[in-house]
């Protein structure tokens, strides 16, 4: 079976998804069950942790779901190491998305802080999947620290611009093969899950492509079925690209 | 339901298959079911109307899959009338997809031809699907002659390319409603055929690329896949794509 | 020297202009002088052809300029050969730059009309310069009738969205060698010009890009400048592309 | 007058032009003077520094050439800040452009140490000018580090690829004002150079894509040329993008 295995651990589905930015949690727990997801990320920051009053965990049956924590709205990396062991702490999970806000407009992650975090959290025994640029020399170093994954960005958070760089994250698919490989942020349709899948990448994750359609629980089906497209794509060996039918060579190498 | 209606009759697959370029006719069929296309076309000239010996026909039943008669092969107006006729002669079908070869290295539509074989076809109660080029005179031209939908090329036959030109294509579908409008030709692979319906086009039609696949069944699952995953998030309504999350104003008018 | 050649005659620029959509006369003559083109072209329909009062041409010195009259505002294939007709009548020139417009709301080429007009006029030995789309089927037969080059898009006219196709222009750029070979229409800045020269076409004919900059005549020195410049970085042979610098295979076939 | 003013220092050409690579002096010689480049950057490491044979600075006369010494070749901040403090020892200049090697495959930057170097120079007085990729946290760091203008990648050193993700240089742009941005490092041909000035991105710096073309010399005449056609487009403003001639509405914020 076609499965995605991180840290040793095998997920049925290749899309990772969010659970920011819905308008409710009926909202949340149906684009969730529409997404044919499997893992489903949650900031830690935004659990209602002593259950006192609605939580996120009311719609997202952790029976169900392999939930990741993740330290959203962190802006360096002390806060975002604290997220990750008061997730632990509670009982949520010893994995951890790690996530570093930069730059307050762009969102842009910090990845010098992501990969100290990193360090920290892999010594501390947790399995951490660290939100980055697509910086290969970073990438690199978050695999020798110790990442469980790397989760480079489609474009930055929120903005639905799709791969805006190929040749980067091609670049990076090429180089790196010791961990998965997600493409993490930037996507806004179902063709660009399509896309990176098809490009190699191990899985993809999403929210804000989801949560700001329209019809989310609609475009969750959407993204669930363009990483199945995409997967099979890539695992069935596209044709060549030809400038035109009888072409005696093919177009080797064109990214897009 | 969500169906794709053309002159009448609806169809609950808007994927449209061919039947050119398998390796034989088991893999023809096999790669059939698995694109969960309901219209299936197939070259008149191709089919052995005796059924003297093995015919494409054994593979593709006719109770099952509504068969599309093609003229793939012809060279002028004339011959693809002839084959049009031809098939409706021997029972395949009053209906055909009118595709007239003009270049030969490049297998570029003639489309001058196929407007008088449309016309010609329309008077003799045929219902026509041309396949043509981008180019909106004539889309238009064969509307007026009475095309049940119209068939613009994503890139030229046999390429593999996807939508080269998606200024053209979202003119066509900007400016064209009177017909269903799909894409044929020059997608290579599941992302393509995703792309081309979240512009709003009603169908895809495929050939070469589930054919000229490594694993052409495995292909024809992702084309299936991708299809619905594209159509879902056209209908789902896309975010709108922004420089980055808190710039003022979205990114309106990007067409890929 | 590296001349542009057209039906024999040399040209020192590789940019022709056009003369529409200016403020006034001055700011016409001064972007035609910005420019460096040699070659002029003027719509046959807009000269004040009995000078009775201010014309084009007092802005425009026939002794300096080459001047192609166009049938600019054409509908028909009649239309465009009775404005051929006329502009020789006239003695403006025996060359023509056939243009008909075959849809209103896009501008787009009737290309069927293009072809019937240039076998009537160069029959009637008009030196034919047609305007197309990048249709290859006609491309090719506009050289049977006898065109002295070829001019298709790069984009519809007044959309200054450069060139939108750059596979079917490459198409046309390998498989056409007997004339030259010039992208009219589209372009939207210096950029774009210097693509289509390091693509290989021979030459490059704009108007609404400089009449629809804010500053027209120091765009028009930048078109003069790209052109230069993408001539020159053709002629020079450009570095193969890489995925990054030690790969050890070139990425042949990007077309952009 | 249009110039470029970097740390007080005005500079005619928006060029900056490298010395590596070339076949042998006189070509690099005649390169750069074909360029019309005034900055000239070389690597303190390839000087011969005590001029006992045949130097580099044999053929870039300082006294035409304002001469830029860079860090190429070292792949820690301490060996970049050596090579700077060396090449101010020696006599060739306080400037330094900071280029230090993250990635032996890709030659991708690494930017925590280029933001050390960086650090450290400008407080032992240099005028600092990093090379850094499009990393808008870095980029803001290293204008609080007090660098003097920001270089940013257009795609890897050596690959010709030209801007590989337009979106995030335009964000660079969008939110960098205070100090001159420009582009290093990817570019391939005459329109890469030219886009990138298009942009408004304060100028453009080369290597490879001069000395890798199969005729350097013209390809230096060829990317001076670039610059100033895409400068000038720039300043001149150009025409809004539109599906078609008549459309309603221009295609805003399309980035390429």
């Amino acid at each position: 079976m076609d499965s995605l295995v991180i840290a040793g651990k095998e997920f049925s589905s290749r899309l990772i998804v969010g659970t920011g930015k819905y308008k409710d949690g009926p909202e949340t727990r149906d684009a969730i069950a529409a997404s044919g997801a499997e893992m489903v990320t949650v900031a830690v920051r935004r659990v209602n942790l002593d259950r006192s009053s609605e939580s996120l965990l009311d719609y997202i049956d952790p029976a169900k779901y392999f939930l990741l924590p993740n330290t959203a709205g962190c802006y360096t990396a002390d806060e975002a190491i604290r997220a990750a062991r008061l997730g632990r702490e509670v009982g949520l999970s010893d994995w951890v998305k790690i996530e570093v806000i930069g730059d307050l407009p762009t969102l842009y992650p910090d990845v010098q802080a992501t990969l100290e975090a990193t360090r920290v959290l892999v010594k501390e025994g947790f399995t951490v999947l660290p939100y980055t640029s697509d910086d290969i020399v970073f990438a690199k170093r978050l695999i020798d620290a110790g990442a469980a994954a790397v989760m480079p960005l489609g474009a930055p958070i929120g903005t639905g611009l799709g791969i805006t760089d190929s040749y980067a994250l091609r670049m990076l698919r090429e180089l790196i093969t010791e961990v998965p490989l997600i493409v993490d942020a930037g996507l806004g349709t179902a063709s660009d899950a399509a896309l990176a899948m098809e490009m190699g990448f191990d899985g993809v994750l999403l929210n804000t492509a989801i949560a700001g359609a329209k019809d989310p629980v609609l475009m969750a089906s959407a993204m669930g079925l363009g990483v199945r497209a995409g997967r099979e794509a890539y695992l069935a060996g596209r044709m060549p690209r030809r400038l035109y039918a009888t072409a005696s060579s093919p177009l080797d190498g064109i990214s897009k």
